[in-house]
């Protein structure tokens, strides 16, 4: 329990979302599957008031994200959330996609490394759920398509133009958001975009594979990389290797790098508390 | 028309670059065969002041840059341009090295999507306007030659060092600017510093066939996506997503996003117009 | 000798690493073969004050660094520098991290190309020495081990963080620094972690061929493309743009540029003086 907690209860069930946790391990599953998994406003609600809750809390060493069925996400529902943005007024609107934009604001901002597990179709949002996660575990049936050009909106939606551009380079994202062609396995592969490719089939298992070996292993390291990762994206290498100083002498007092010391002495593996 | 229109007139004839339009297209060409497309301070010119023209009227939706005859551009003439340098003071200097990077700004700022056709040699300022445009459509006779140390100068020029490594990362733009060794068009696709790759002679029927896709397409979701994708590269993640949401938001009340809907609903492609 | 000294002696012997000098070629040696050159504190120190030395006088054009025996460094030293740190204070775990921040800033702050001999392993900061080199040179035996979450740490140490996404992206660095797996030759040459793979056995030969290259040729042009490289990564295009044109017009006055002009009129290879 942290203690840093007030009035504000969790939610005690998430309705839109499928979530489980497992020691130290949280598996979240877009559960649509007749929809191909596509959003609504209550399940981008859910996932981002969840990742605000594990942020707070320590239950989380890392997260597994993956959709139930033929594929990963279909991105919004054409009915359910295009349907209705067209009735929305100005004030509305940026309501609705600053709350996208907060979900994948909470995925890169969260304390834990977060593995998307892709399968089948990664579409529009669903792409960019896959993009703002630090491993992309996918099976040769992965397809990524940011397709927001095809719909008539900008392909830069939810941060994709901030982070495709830095995952696979400019040329790339430039033709993957203009064009909204979608990128199968083998070349998400070649570009930059997958971070371990799995046997078809066997993506699931991949990747919470990784997420327990993530979450086994020293998870405030782990946490730390992220965090600095994400932030030395904007920084200057003057502030960047300050700030590496910084976090690297607090770690230096951590219960797990004295662990790695004296394990290596006893010529025996490290027991990893995370802390 | 624009109604965005003052004192000023546009060229009445474009005397050193050769300029077609059709229906949204608009196709520069280099056009100094003899000497392999060199370019002179007035052609320079005429790039700054056509993309300012283009950028203030809503005439074109995608453009072309080629060259005529046996490459894409050799550069800046050796003659005409460094010699000329050679007797210039300070100032002229400063004005001179403005100018050409006042186009790489244009070609990156312009509200359409820029396609380069590159067959042969592309080398020193010729490699720049390629590498500012947002797609690189290559033929195998294709060579990106960025040799400014090759004469004595920073291979920083006209913004290279700051494009190259957001398109192939630093490690491959560090070797390539600091030698000035040719990149010939197998490692350009290699390394993500070409977006497509045409069969030799093809070229320019391939850079035509993706302007028109382009211009025939949501262009406005088109300028949009690429003003992100410019602004994104130096913003922090949090203010990236704000813009995203606020143009998204914003492209939710087009003409194009509303006819997508009701093309869905229809079971028939949407017919874009742009707005 | 350079004009801008003051009292500050140079050290007369650099007795913590090996430095020999040939004629604008300074070539480092990391010289503890019995450990895999483990670095130690003096190590840090001394290489942070040889390249303060060097970017203060004239006498380097291109520096190689490399390996001593097996391998080109196994990074800090687990008894003399993970042992030490267990005991030291909050403010000397921060002056020890700073120091070896410092290590890394100098190699991308010096105003010469740094050339990193990789053969056999590169682990910890060894791994992040060669990653702040402007090329990596490496063999088939070469094997980057950014492994600084295996003992517990951040594996954004001493700059890694920021400099590993510009050089392979976002999603590889992730992985790399996440899960401190060996990255080996092959991988490291497809991802762009490597600017030049040498055969077994020869990397020294090949780096050095490529410093004597760069130190005989026009230094001052390389010096400030390394800069500009170093500077633009966390700048605006519009400023980068500028800045260009400030050191191009620099550069339009230096006697290597003119050298150029004179040597193509008169069909013959110019005569680099590095000014």
């Amino acid at each position: 329990m942290s203690p840093f907690t007030g009035s504000v209860h969790a939610a005690e069930r998430w309705e839109h979302i499928r979530v489980t946790e497992d020691d130290g391990t949280v598996t979240v599953t877009l559960d649509r599957p007749g929809k191909l998994n596509a959003l609504t406003f209550e399940a981008y609600a859910d996932l981002r008031d969840l990742l605000a809750e594990l942020s707070r809390t320590k239950r989380a060493r890392a997260l597994v994200l993956g959709g139930e069925g033929r594929g990963f996400c279909s991105g919004g529902d054409v009915d359910e959330i295009i349907g209705a943005t067209l009735s929305m007024d100005t004030g509305q609107l940026l309501d609705f996609n600053r709350m996208t934009g907060q979900v994948v604001r909470a995925l890169r901002e969260a304390p834990f490394p977060v593995v998307a597990a892709v399968h089948g179709v990664a579409a529009g949002a669903g792409a960019v759920l896959a993009l703002a996660a630090d491993f992309r575990v996918a099976d040769p049936t992965a397809r990524f398509a940011f397709l927001f050009t095809r719909v008539g909106l900008s392909g830069g939606d939810m941060g994709a133009a901030y982070l495709l551009p830095r995952v696979v380079g400019l040329g790339h994202a430039t033709r993957i958001l203009m064009l909204g062609e979608p990128v199968r396995a083998a070349e998400a592969e070649r570009i930059g975009l997958i971070s371990q490719l799995a046997d078809e089939g066997g993506v699931h298992e991949a990747a919470d594979g990784l997420a327990r070996r993530l979450a086994d292993g020293p998870a405030l390291a782990h946490a730390q990389t992220k965090a600095l990762l994400t932030a030395e994206l904007d920084m200057p290498l003057a502030a960047a290797v300050e700030m590496d100083a910084a976090t690297q002498a607090l770690l230096m007092n951590s219960e797990d790098y004295a662990e790695f010391h004296a394990a290596f002495g006893e010529k025996r593996s490290p027991k990893w508390q995370g802390k």
